[in-house]
């Protein structure tokens, strides 16, 4: 089995691939538009995408990547994110003035940084800060970047968890080409667009409210080439084979314009 | 009167503060952080901040600034992006090889920078690529900016409305110290969350749906330190001194756990 993911190797997301589908193949892709290609191309098996990280927010890029391909949504995982100040092995803490890393990765780190005098100076990727790094050589240097990165370049970790605050998860989403029946409790995404006018919301709400479905996820994005209509993006508990979620998707049906299913899913437990 | 706006003279955002508010003054912040301050810090009026663009969606951390500053929307504006290729002064369309601008920019031209062979290259800015360009005096380069920022910078205008789809509009909000009363149609924008529980997305739309008022735009952000728990941003047709708007309010505030009004200002007609 192989599995695709975004970014080099050592990447968060090669770590969320190895918690999810244990020890597989992976193939690092420089885009998110190259993660989907490789499984429409059947290059791979899978892929899992970050969608949404829970201090950033949603990454729009792969919304927008899951409506204009035919992929289905068969798992998710929370991975949290822990920072690592890597170094030079033999390297001090203390020796440190500039910190390389992801803008993201720095932004997470800016008070632990400011408090020890490191100055942020970004760069493309976390895991290829690190290849920076020990490429350079330099010695007053650190990357920012995952436990794995560190190990996977033979680096010195300086310390670990330096992220300001450590409610830092990414959920990830698994796609492949076939749907699949989850087992146990089960998560739903699914794309729609409604008529503008006004109540219209609230109606497809109404579907899911007037069955007791909880709703986890509401994302909007814009609908192109219609200046201010939107496409709406929900995640709901239910599977598409449970006769509830059939109903309250056959009644928001009724009220939508465009309806597609990405997907059911089992529900991640930590 | 003084305007903050981010970026260089001749951004689109500059453009979009004089077709806004008229000849007044104004002054260029490197960040969106550095608009807000100028304008809490009184060193100008007002500020002009970009909050969605309908091709490419929210500007999601205007959204995380308007909620961490008590300032007030008082207006939005709607400008038609319109990108040119821009040349120093006597070169040839068929010379150009490369384009620099900002990613966005070079985004929504694709198509046509493909089908004339012109490499596109990343810089910070739209306006900065035209001083770039400019500084550089490379003869085979083109920046990729508003008809301003060349006219600013005394350079050619190879052609106009390049962009892919016309259908390219940024819609700005005009904020600052105190509240104004707004005359004729209005928009009002305000921000809350919910309690983590079944049918509260709906309860909060139906506030709005039970009194026929519009919803124009929902938005949803991660709240800071509650994983996967969310903010929410609606905007909707309907002034504060009107009562159906402040009975819809009431309303909302038996269901919200914390409820904003970030301000109520004339909608925009095209």
């Amino acid at each position: 089995m192989k599995v695709a993911f975004q970014g080099e190797a050592g990447a968060y997301s090669e770590q969320a691939v190895f918690n999810f589908f244990g020890q597989v193949g992976t193939r690092p892709c420089e885009s998110f538009e190259a993660v989907f290609d490789a499984v429409v191309s059947k290059t791979c098996d899978s892929a899992l995408i970050p969608i949404e990280n829970s201090l950033a927010g949603s990454i729009h890029q792969n919304y927008d990547l899951l409506l204009r391909h035919n992929l289905q949504i068969v798992g998710e995982y929370f991975l949290r994110v822990q920072h690592c100040l890597i170094s030079m092995p033999g390297v001090k803490k203390e020796d440190i003035r500039k910190a390389i890393s992801h803008a993201q990765a720095l932004g997470q780190c800016a008070a632990y940084l400011r408090s020890h005098a490191i100055k942020p100076e970004q760069v493309y990727d976390t895991a290829g800060s690190v290849k920076i790094l020990k490429e350079s050589g330099a010695i007053d240097v650190a990357a920012i970047a995952s436990k794995r990165a560190a190990e996977l370049y033979g680096m010195q970790i300086l310390e670990e968890g330096i992220e300001d605050n450590p409610e830092n998860y990414t959920r990830f989403l698994a796609i492949q080409s076939e749907s699949m029946r989850p087992e146990g409790e089960a998560k739903t995404s699914i794309v729609f667009t409604l008529k503008n006018v006004p109540g219209s919301l609230f109606k497809a709400t109404s579907v899911f409210a007037l069955r007791d479905i909880d709703l986890t996820k509401i994302e909007s994005r814009p609908l192109q080439g219609k200046p201010w209509e939107y496409l709406f993006y929900i995640d709901f508990i239910g599977a598409m084979h449970e006769d509830v979620t059939k109903r309250a998707l056959d009644h928001l049906a009724e009220y939508a314009v465009m309806l597609r299913v990405l997907g059911s899913y089992p529900r991640f437990k930590r």
